[in-house]
């Protein structure tokens, strides 16, 4: 979804200034990354030891709010590219008081350069454009490319969970998935007539749900070698 | 489904007897099934040797003898435990004039006492029993028991397609494969409304088409190690 550029961005992003992992938010040099890498101290960002999430794609910020509120004992990094959108996130985790959501203004193909190996706990891919024409499947978030590095990031036994509404984008990553060597465990065709419990709602969710469209969702894993 | 017992079923079955595997559709000692390996000579069983793909549970037949039709150059094998529903299968390949169909009175569970391991081409899964109860989940065709059976069956690069109406089989059925090593392609959650071309309709694929409800379809296989 385009949104117009917010008039009073800068001001915005400022009140939130500290929901922002600063390497990322401020002095990120696009041209370096991915090449040069400074990984994050996650104690030293959130003041603690926690296990780490990351939402990719967090959007305004209602489902990592949610999850982070639900779950004190995690820390969680928000990671969303178009700024017009992670300043809302970061204002609603602002007004809600947390302390374990932090926010990375960049695209997923950074993460490397600032994640450490292997140190994720699980990642969330929740509405992802689904980028319906072939040409523009490299820009998917479960595409192979993405995978790969989805695969470095996540520690042993952690899963990635993803919902969608668009059917063949679907189709599409559960073989990407599977042609990536991940597993999958429990998958819904639809979920908001299924059993699963505990689902936390997106933006985009309250609105296609309201229209009576599936929610398709799965659960990744990576086999013990 | 359930079918009542034919009356005329043994008349039936002598008048096709040359479309039926005698191995198997007379001689077969269940209690032996899966220890002894006597294993089929494909070449002396068709008269010639071409490859050979399976259709687990191929019901009243008239997937099978389509795909035959439209593929002379393969020899079929149709596997099917319910003898009512089997001789149906058989009757109408020997209308077809066929001779690239032969029958297997059994389980799958018996399969890899007959066939030689990795000479399988492919294996066709269409609209199997969904036994929805999870105490049943050991007789569904896609159970981690059979994948493992289909694995040692399947030559190098073939693969299994399978359709099926049951949304949550269908589930199952991807976490399954996934699970046990299979890569997933060409997925389709509503076959009837995609771009998949060639479709060969089953009985039961007819007349759920015809109320509406959405035909699930995948193909999986094992990447090279």
């Amino acid at each position: 979804m385009r949104m117009r550029h917010k008039k009073n961005l800068e001001p915005r992003l400022e009140e939130v200034r500290e929901y922002f992992i600063p390497a990322v938010a401020e002095d990120l040099n696009y041209a370096n990354a991915g090449k040069e890498q400074h990984f994050f101290d996650f104690a030293e960002l959130f003041g603690r030891e926690a296990p780490v999430y990351l939402e990719i794609g967090s959007g305004k910020g209602q489902f990592i709010c949610e999850l982070a509120l639900q779950h004190p004992e995690n820390n969680y990094i928000a990671v969303e590219k178009v700024s017009d959108v992670i300043v809302m996130g970061a204002e609603k985790v602002k007004k809600a008081g947390l302390t374990n959501v932090l926010f990375a203004r960049c695209g997923a193909e950074y993460l490397p350069s600032f994640i450490p190996p292997h140190s994720i706990a699980g990642i969330y891919l929740n509405f992802s454009p689904p980028y319906p024409k072939n040409r523009h499947e490299a820009h998917r978030l479960t595409n192979r490319r993405f995978l790969d590095i989805y695969r470095d990031l996540l520690a042993p036994g952690a899963e990635i969970h993803q919902k969608t509404d668009n059917m063949h984008y679907f189709e599409y990553s559960i073989a990407e998935f599977s042609q990536a060597g991940y597993a999958l465990k429990n998958i819904s065709l639809d979920l908001h007539n299924s059993d699963f419990e505990g689902n936390i709602m997106t933006e985009y969710e309250t609105r296609f749900v309201g229209l009576g469209q599936p929610i398709y969702r799965l659960e990744a894993y990576l086999p013990e070698e």
